[in-house]
């Protein structure tokens, strides 16, 4: 959906990302595209060698080119050492103006008590409860609702319909997507006579600077301390984060995984989608996870960790599948076979 | 639930759903039911002729059966060629008649540049930003939010707490589910010297027409093309559709699936509930994937795959899981000792 | 978060939970706190004889113990006899008191046609449709949505952006959680010519009393029958309940998972967390069912259930999850070594 009416020189472009221009300065652009779909009007750029033999045949305006493979393309070009980070930094460019001009909407209801920034937004159908604290130029999306005593951060922006419950502490500059919901009650009960005895969370949920939370992700507050939220940390949609959690800064959680109650994980780890992970484990920094693996241990020592077993045509995966159940008895048998005399 | 006020005769169903009547066409329904559970007011229906032998004892009023089955019953009936089919095009007369007439809400918040269909109907507490299209017969629940510049196709039916973020558009006839969140930003990040720079995501989503989504699905918009969801696709509860996902036509997703980045999907494919695929991939048309599969590669081939391993007893399960982790040495040892001049 | 206000003796709280105090009635704390957090201030509780340790170094003011562990700790104590329920049952006297008083505040939209009880509170922007009944002290949050004909038992607690679409029935004192959604259609489509023909879903959702359901779950509508939530159910967060199925008392499931359509679940069930279970299934009561695993068959035999393979390093793990494509032919082999006249 490039928006026709922005416009920017290779040099306006340079001035915001950095890095040497070779060609002309002046030439324009209207959007960004990949190399293959670039138009005349596009910008464009190269990310990994492997896409060297694309570069012959696009119609690229200009392109954001590591100098290492610049004498590969003769035309108009912007050298920086990372030209993925460049490209995320020039989509800042490029992305669409907001049409939210700075106001509390009439119909927004919103406690007496509350402490409310400079350059604040407050869309339709809000409510923010008592003693909220909202810092400069938060920007706050229609029909949300921020509980008592909540601490939005001076440029946070929350998107439609996300659900801050009482006692929250979100830190500067997030983004907080649609149908969020952080401070919900985590799921603790003791068992009684008859049933369960609700443990009520008596703690909250405090989550750091520059923290990107994506669509229908719940957060849950801590039974006695806090959930914690480190610096920087990036979760995608309908993730679930259990209480007492704690997160390290810089982690990066893909969509649908679910991290239960009280473990820790550290920073720069990156989870990928639909894992799983059980509850009171530790997990230490720079840890990799992938796709819909369960954790049942603590991890400490940084690496990659999988588990599952491939995909295959289902007839094929059903024979290998039900030997699964034979395993141990299979090797069992193999053991006795070669050494008779062990068992 | 059924309203005791519904009645229909069996002339009446099949004008609506066809057939050819033996029987009394005169005779009055109030509502579906199985046959095992309907009473002497219920049509019922044999969807498989496994459930023949429950025909004797049914209570229905009539029954909607196959040509193929029909000696085997005697009382009324309504013979189709697919009755399962027929029970389905005969619970449209059967639902519930909305309550909702055509208004639009005086709390809804709409900005002056809109274009509103005929016989639009907007709830309490809506908010739609500007230059938003609705065709005729749009129905918005309570409470939803529409971004700038979003169009919404004939007779599209928003359940209450859908926001569809800007430059979304959504073909006719949709059919959206509470708390469903269409257009949020797509999981993107690349990293830079002390964690991730935000890639903003200039795409958008495009929807086609007669798609239904349950509730709380996340369809996520594209970094830079769109993510794209074919006509007649039918997604369940929870799903999350990544950024540049393509979904191809009559293609049906059961809940808690999640579809990770730029995979391309085929027409009238089936997959079932809490299926991952990872990002990047290309699956054919008709393909059947099973449940609580992991898809690591392409699909070239239409048939059914599946991932996982049997569940047992944790206890049996345990040793054979144990087993898993020596799988490798068990093949190896078992090779060296069949054939142990080959390694 | 604990509250500097609040402030109970050790008599009161052994009015609240029983329990034989030993020690200072009089001696007050402010919050409760683990052993090793606990300041002068906490009162604290020893769940298991493994942290005996920590009553030595810890600094609470006061202790929750079994009187078979009393001899190991000198200061100020309440035996219980299970000092976990002890704790669940204290947490009541420390949570925050709710600031909202019993209002209907003047931005909700309810239908002219509705019973609403004594003590009820609904928040702004709340929507409320024909013929809907609001039990006493009913408290529903702001944004909520609620359909037409649905009945809410006394002392039901809705948090925010909840919708309970139309026929739902909520029984006595339910929790639920923000972003919830009951009542939407279940996933029903019969196949036709080009596609798929819906089913309307034309049953209900009945939910017993004493229930607990977590932010952004969703139970859908029955297709002819309800689907059914028995008492004293605790569902987490994000978990899905398909059409037509039953959950029996006293059953807990854990965030994430998902249960197919028409799947009968007993009572006193645990299901951990992103479980999946197919449909069309009994599973009898007692049941235990570790996390992730996918169910996919009927448990008629209490205990605990299991799928899935060990995690281990990803490099490891590849070579074992390879082999697992191998099973059927490893195991064929090995039998036919083994018993070579046999195959």
């Amino acid at each position: 959906m490039p928006d026709m009416e922005t416009r920017f020189t290779l040099a306006e472009i340079a001035d915001h990302i950095g890095g040497v221009i070779e060609g002309d300065p002046t030439c324009q652009v209207t959007h960004i595209a990949s190399l293959s779909e670039a138009s005349a009007h596009a910008i464009s750029f190269i990310a990994h060698a492997r896409y060297c033999e694309q570069l012959a045949n696009t119609q690229a305006a200009a392109i954001v080119i590591s100098p290492l493979l610049a004498d590969q393309y003769t035309g108009n070009k912007l050298l920086v050492d990372d030209p993925y980070w460049g490209f995320a930094k020039m989509t800042e460019l490029f992305k669409p103006a907001t049409t939210a001009k700075p106001q509390i909407h009439p119909t927004a209801v919103i406690d007496d008590h509350c402490q409310i920034g400079d350059g604040v937004s407050i869309g339709p159908h809000v409510t923010i409860g008592c003693n909220v604290e909202l810092g400069d130029n938060v920007s706050i999306g229609a029909g949300c609702y921020i509980g008592d005593r909540t601490i939005v951060g001076n440029g946070c922006q929350l998107y439609p319909h996300v659900t801050l419950y009482h006692d929250t502490v979100l830190g500067k500059f997030g983004i907080i997507h649609a149908g969020v919901v952080i401070g919900a009650d985590g799921f603790g009960f003791a068992p009684n006579a008859d049933g369960w005895q609700k443990i009520h969370q008596l703690g909250a949920v405090t989550i750091g600077d520059n923290v990107e939370l994506g669509a229908g992700t719940t957060i849950d507050r801590g039974a006695l301390g806090n959930t914690v939220i480190g610096n920087g940390v990036k979760i995608d949609n309908q993730v679930q984060v259990a209480h007492n959690v704690h997160i390290g800064e810089h982690t990066a959680i893909a969509a649908c995984s679910a991290i239960a109650g009280s473990t820790i994980i550290g920073a720069h780890c990156t989870i990928a989608g639909a894992v799983g992970i059980v509850g009171h484990l530790e997990i230490t920094d720079h840890v990799h996870i992938t796709a819909m693996t369960l954790v049942t241990k603590s991890i400490r020592r940084a690496g990659s960790y999988s588990s599952g077993v491939p995909m295959g045509p289902t007839k094929q995966w059903r024979r290998n599948a039900a030997r699964f159940n034979q395993l141990d008895q299979i090797a069992t048998r193999l053991r006795q076979h070669l050494q008779p005399g062990e068992e």
